[in-house]
């Protein structure tokens, strides 16, 4: 029995103690109301699945999968995301009423390489809506994606958004009908390039996967183009009418922004750069990025209108996104955000026992959030406990007084709630 | 590639969609709530543990475990429950301040019996408090469970209390010094047994253990004692004063009742057949049962003081307790309880899009719960979906209009953020 595997946690994953579970917490919450005042309800699905439900769906990411077999012999597999038991959920309820919008909070696994920083067990938070074709509904995606990361605190963030039809129309124009549309598109999907190397980086990206200069040199005015969003759609509309994949996407996309309120449509950047790895996009598509943070997107999302056919249920319009956790805590903690707490913790203590714990008793009938120490019978060492834990006040009771020593601002609704626990304990 | 498997869930676990998943989350929070109210803080592990993490710690439950190896070949293991995780952090972070209290509202996994309709997965709800002797943490401990149950929504409820010092004790009366005290709690701890057949039950049980009949005659009086708890105390010390185990825990008992105010205390009864499975326990433990629903104990928990040494780490005192979900959700169920949606979702339906989509979103800002459907454009369908999905009401926009269907009652906060949303529509 070696002590030291025994106090150790695998690699990739994470022991997460109280104030980091705050912000977590805040984080989630703001998500999860988000989604819900979008109309989107919660779905909970296994974290088992039957191996084959994911047979098939994520190429090299299989190789990713976490394998077991239950003690029957039955091949499962940990869920590696959320789609793929959304796509499931369509195929297995096809009564489920249209459209059909849930989001799911929860856990997916991979079997990564952790020295490269990458988590084996992470929360994704995915919202889609499946069975509506209506551009309102991307529309929306948008709206929630920026209602998400605003509630959250972030105060200056981007919206990227592109379109499929619109990198297909570029890919035609440049390198002719014949183009490898997928094959430029990952070319165009190398984030670190993008936001290292810029256009440059695309250039070169490009030359090495056989297109010819005269077709690079066709992209770069087409890459120059930034501002207002809709100038933007102007300006690729008019050099590269003629394409119908193109004229789609600039007219989904012109409609898509229509329907944004002013507030939100000025937080939105067209970028023809943006291709997201996932295939099975087939419209619009989006990413948020907090500008000063490099930490990459903190969401994304689009439309696919193919993937709930691939898993065998029928072929289905969709739209959805995920806002990505890990990034969005980052983020946060490197703005050195601090999460308000509307109900602090205050730590309680008192020479007398019973004295003590009745009127801790009492306070949270006033939904007071107390930790109650018994074994702390001084100022000095109440302050230095209640610090430690991040607490916002020691509160010392004898008899009926009580003294509060605040150790955080602490919020109106505290002292108003204790000052009616206060009136309670005669 | 067989369809059936592809839209199918192994056996033991579960899809939940929207309004089962409304009452999971009021019972959910209303836990979290309750441990946080109580001081106690979030503590996140990992789902995947090193294997030998898990090695020795269950006995038979061991055949349980989920196995699996990562790519690199080492042996991992689906976390069984949430204790044997909570001492190896203790062991693997010896610096935590004491008391540490932590919860953990988390999925445990067992390779179980899913036709005997045992779950596969399910969520644990843990709290514990590490490092703490005082009985004061007891005595908080079964706060906690009642106000959990009564903020749920439990009119009725039972905290069953006992105490490891009487079973003992009780034992070596009924037994003389050198009974297998154990084995006579294992009699006693057939919940099935005790409610089916009472004490004949626990009379034959014992006597097919091989315990004698004179000192079965013994127990007679003692299990019959009942009525109010301090009383009954009184009672089994009366009969029993020279047993120095019981003296203890007659004694931890009255101390921990003395700390109880009297709302909880009416809600509490000694049950001397009450023993729990666990070997672990070794002071007080409880359990809450809801009188008129036959689902058995819906919580339990009570005092350990040698688990964490257990697993590696030092010895220490601890207290704790956890809700059993599934079966809180059960008796909710079998009462018909209604979860009041303080932030009701409604559907938002219009003619024209820009307008409606406009309205939704504002809305959305007065913090409004709202489904917009671009595809209904008649009441009656509108009507049809709310009703279908539950929500709460149904609003038509035209303009500067907007109409207001109810479907269920709506709290008052509801029409005040309407109104405050509607005059910002101007």
């Amino acid at each position: 029995m070696k002590q030291s595997t025994r106090h150790m946690i695998p690699p990739g994953t994470a022991d997460i103690f109280g104030a980091k579970m705050r912000l977590r917490e805040h984080a989630l919450n703001v998500i999860e109301h988000t989604y819900k005042k979008f109309g989107f309800e919660p779905l909970s699905t296994p974290v088992l699945e039957n191996a084959i439900v994911f047979d098939g769906h994520h190429g090299e990411g299989e190789k990713l999968l976490f394998n077991l077999n239950d003690k029957n012999g039955n091949p499962l597999v940990l869920r590696y995301d959320l789609t793929v038991p959304l796509a499931r959920v369509m195929g297995m309820y096809p009564q489920l009423m249209r459209p059909f919008k849930r989001y799911q909070l929860a856990l997916s696994f991979r079997d990564d390489e952790p020295d490269k920083g990458h988590f084996r067990e992470f929360i994704q938070c995915d919202a889609d809506a499946v069975g509506i074709s209506d551009l309102t509904a991307d529309a929306e995606v948008i709206m929630m994606a920026a209602t998400g990361l605003e509630k959250i605190g972030f105060g200056s963030y981007v919206i990227r958004v592109n379109h499929r039809g619109i990198l297909k129309g570029i890919a035609e124009c440049i390198g002719g009908y014949n183009c490898d549309v997928l094959k430029f598109q990952r070319s165009l999907d190398f984030a670190d390039k993008v936001l290292k190397q810029g256009i440059e980086g695309i250039k070169s990206d490009l030359a090495e996967k056989g297109f010819d200069q005269r077709s690079i040199n066709l992209l770069l005015p087409i890459l120059g183009l930034n501002g207002d969003p809709m100038h933007v759609l102007d300006g690729i509309f008019a050099m590269l009418m003629d394409h119908v994949s193109l004229n789609q996407g600039v007219s989904d996309l012109r409609k898509i922004l229509s329907y944004l309120p002013k507030e939100i449509y000025n937080h939105v950047e067209i970028d023809f750069t943006l291709a997201r790895g996932a295939d099975y996009y087939t419209g619009f598509i989006l990413e948020g990025v907090i500008p000063e943070i490099p930490v990459g997107a903190v969401l994304g999302g689009g439309r696919y209108d193919n993937l709930i056919a691939a898993a065998g249920g029928k072929s289905e319009p969709a739209v959805g996104m995920a806002f990505g956790l890990e990034r969005i805590i980052t983020a946060m903690e490197e703005l050195s955000m601090m999460v308000n707490d509307e109900n602090p913790t205050i730590l309680l203590f008192g020479v007398n026992k019973q004295t003590a714990i009745t009127r801790a008793y009492q306070m949270r009938r006033h939904d007071i959030m107390v930790d109650y120490n018994p074994n702390i019978m001084i100022l000095s060492e109440a302050v230095e406990y209640a610090r430690t834990r991040g607490y916002s006040a020691v509160v010392c009771c004898d008899g009926l007084e009580i003294a509060i020593t605040t150790i955080k601002p602490t919020p109106e609704s505290f002292y108003q709630k204790m000052s009616e626990a206060v009136r309670s304990f005669a």
